[in-house]
């Protein structure tokens, strides 16, 4: 297994040009030892869905405590004719030495909550913003629709294949990354399977059949190289005239010949997969063969899959190509970066940005977030808290849409979710293996999450409660106009 | 300007597995030395539109010339318990020395005729499927979808501002190239700058406003830096009330100073940008700054643009994000990689894929690819043709759907649109300058490309002919069964 990517890369310049702008603004006429604080966090959840998947947390940790600019990086910016040489300087001296707090990767995350945030000087808080959030809102989108690929396919084996629809090779890297987060068995994009040890598979494809001309023949080929991983494609002439009876034909020669196969069955890549697969299935178990495999792939997503279990479908296996690795059903996670303290004299001073929009409107301040859980290990709420609030010490959290209901501590258990990352820039905690992320998204998903979140359609929306203390302070700053 | 991101990766490995257990199955099976031929092409345009716009050729290239596997890449390969090792000491030597020919980038394509056709010995062919569709597939939904986005804004200036939203950094820094070769003015991702020199640009984030926490505070001290490019944003608390009359303000000063910027004005990133623009412009041209710009940004796309311009909105520039850098309304640009000849008895014999499904039947063999232009240089057809056919010596044309209808050849001029790329795996022509590829992308969109096409519902299909000796043969090997 390689480390990672980042190490043939500097990704320091991959940012929107404003963020230079303004950080050479404030390192002119600011005091850049001030400190301030971000919070990342999304408005809604993607698809119209319950929740979503924090996932793209290693790759920040990542690019933070390796972030430089080099010689040809500095007399690009020169180039452009926007920058002191006083900036270029200190860019080329630059290195990230904020504060890092976040959710642990592949936490079950719900809208207008602080998954990350960044504390730090004035110039480098800035500066990260892009490449931070193209990393949370690329992986949490596909993550999250994996883990809703995964929910809709109910125990059945599901496998990325969208590497060739994938937006570039990021995309399908980190994708298959994402994917294996949310929840998916394997992958096909070898990459992905070398730097990030996620399980590599795959079967054959319509080439193989066509560059042998006859079917049966291709088929055979396949059989004797491959007899342990034997999935013949049997949609390119006729799936129940020629593919089927030529597999079957094919299982039965393994079979006379004394192989016995670890694993073999057909795939289909076309027409109508309900109808197919179950006409398969019982050619297969007529002829012999029950333990014969029957994947299916095509454009599926988890409306798809939903719909081909509901007609009867008989499926083992899935691979998801386009669908899953571009989230084709909605494609834009709207992670935002967003202002919510300035350090004054020492404290760090609370900001909010006021909007026509009330739900635009951000939270305030430096905050904790717990996740509150009721006897059964459910979560029912996530309550934003002032940093150095004992949630324990409350007696009881508030619904800031709804102020006349209370809730009391009491009856609850709570886990504070954001940890610290990095502290000055340094890592503090080892990074984490991707298995040990993905047995937290399918331990939330089992667990806690509740099935009225993880429904497709009108699913409950999660409660963001507040301490009473935490919705003073911010109906404060509301009044006096936002600062 | 960095000559590209691939000198410092090696993605020789971003490929289906299956790619690799083909491969191998050909590699011990088979002559080796046989070569075949694989068409790319796709079957719709993107939005249901009437063209699409060929991108990332340059990228195909590099990889191709510099593809090579590792040792880790074996030593990963070989613990995967798959492949032989004769088969990996094929791999550790291998470099692709096959024949590629292509569109130019930057051409305007249709439907089912190949952009790119790859000749190579059997596993070279096969294994470089994925990074050439990826490529292909990300590059042109881009590319296609900035075209039309530039259209719709009927010559005023386009930005991508997408990085944050983009799939991840390779569709943030090549989405900013495809979009450079599809019409736009620039970009703001600044790495995307660096490598490929496009015009980088930028205005002001919220947090600059919320920082200062006094609106006309935060601009005046941005006016002070950047008097040149002096565009404020206008949203953060009240666009008509504060932010407009803030920029008016500075405004005034800067004129009150004598300094002449060369750009200054106003950004609008939400609200109702149509009835916004509108205001701001009365306001901005009453207090005598009818030079001053009006930026604006907010989930555009072609749809909303032309929405916005309908209803008289004031605008000058449009800053697009998530719309264009992840396609949203359509984020899937389909090209496949067919098997269309194989060589038999040292010559290239076609091959077909019959489907079902009429519109999935491949075209066979060895071809070119015409574009037929009329007297005023107008592209009225493209023309399948067998290769090494000479158009001028076919009398007549034939539509394969309507065969009753025919077309005089020498009514219109003829471009053969598949260019030699890659001879042997090297380079037969110089890699062009993204410069180049976009005046090309221009050039076809303003004097070739019918204005029934460009046209966003219902456009004009662009006929599809046949050379009747290329359509003969088709036929042929239908009635065969496809070998």
């Amino acid at each position: 297994m390689k480390n990672n990517i980042y190490d043939k890369r500097n990704l320091s310049m991959m940012m929107d040009l404003y963020e230079l702008t303004m950080a050479q603004g404030y390192f002119l006429q600011e005091d850049n030892s001030r400190r301030v604080a971000f919070d990342v966090f999304y408005r809604r959840n993607p698809d119209g869905g319950g929740f979503a998947v924090f996932a793209g947390l290693e790759q920040i940790l990542q690019y933070l405590t390796g972030m430089h600019f080099e010689d040809e990086d500095i007399e690009y910016l020169r180039s452009l004719n926007l920058f002191e040489e006083s900036f270029l300087r200190y860019l080329r001296g630059f290195r990230f030495t904020g504060d890092v707090y976040a959710f642990p990767e592949g936490t079950v995350m719900y809208p207008n909550e602080p998954v990350l945030t960044v504390v730090a000087d004035l110039v480098q808080a800035q500066i990260v913003e892009t490449e931070i959030l193209a990393q949370v809102n690329h992986q949490s989108l596909i993550a999250t629709k994996a883990s809703r690929i995964v929910y809709a396919a109910k125990g059945r084996a599901v496998s990325d294949f969208g590497a060739r629809r994938a937006h570039n090779n990021d995309a399908a890297i980190y994708g298959a990354r994402a994917c294996f987060i949310g929840g998916v068995s394997g992958t096909a994009t070898v990459s992905a399977g070398e730097y990030f040890d996620i399980p590599v598979g795959g079967t054959m494809a319509h080439s193989w059949v066509m560059f042998y001309g006859d079917e049966l023949t291709a088929f055979r080929n396949f059989a004797k190289i491959y007899p342990d991983n034997c999935i013949l494609l049997a949609d390119t002439y006729n799936v129940l005239k020629s593919g089927v009876p030529n597999a079957i034909q094919v299982f039965r020669e393994m079979r006379e010949q004394g192989i016995r196969s670890k694993s073999f069955g057909i795939r289909l890549d076309s027409g109508d997969l309900a109808y197919l697969s179950i006409e398969a299935r019982k050619m297969m178990d007529l002829a012999g063969f029950p333990e014969a495999k029957i994947v299916v792939s095509n454009s599926l997503d988890e409306f798809t899959i939903r719909s081909l279990l509901q007609q009867g479908a008989q499926i083992n296996a899935f691979g998801i190509g386009e669908r899953m690795i571009t989230a084709r059903s909605e494609p834009v996670f709207g992670a935002v970066y967003k202002l919510c303290a300035v350090e004054e004299d020492g404290e760090m001073k609370p900001r909010i940005k006021i909007s026509e929009n009330i739900e635009k409107v951000t939270n305030p301040g430096l905050k904790e977030v717990y996740r509150a859980y009721d006897e059964n290990g459910h979560s029912v709420a996530d309550v934003i808290a002032k940093k150095g609030e004992d949630i324990s010490d409350v007696p009881y959290l508030m619904d800031p849409e709804k102020i006349w209901k209370k809730y009391a501590t009491a009856q609850f258990t709570f886990k504070k979710l954001q940890e610290k990352q990095l502290e000055r820039g340094q890592r503090v905690r080892p990074a984490e293996n991707l298995q040990t992320i993905r047995a937290r998204v399918r331990s939330q998903m089992e667990n806690e999450v509740w099935a009225e979140e993880k429904r497709f359609e009108n699913p409950h929306g999660h409660y963001l409660d507040m301490t009473p203390g935490y919705y003073k302070m911010k109906m404060q700053l509301l009044e006096q106009g936002g600062h």
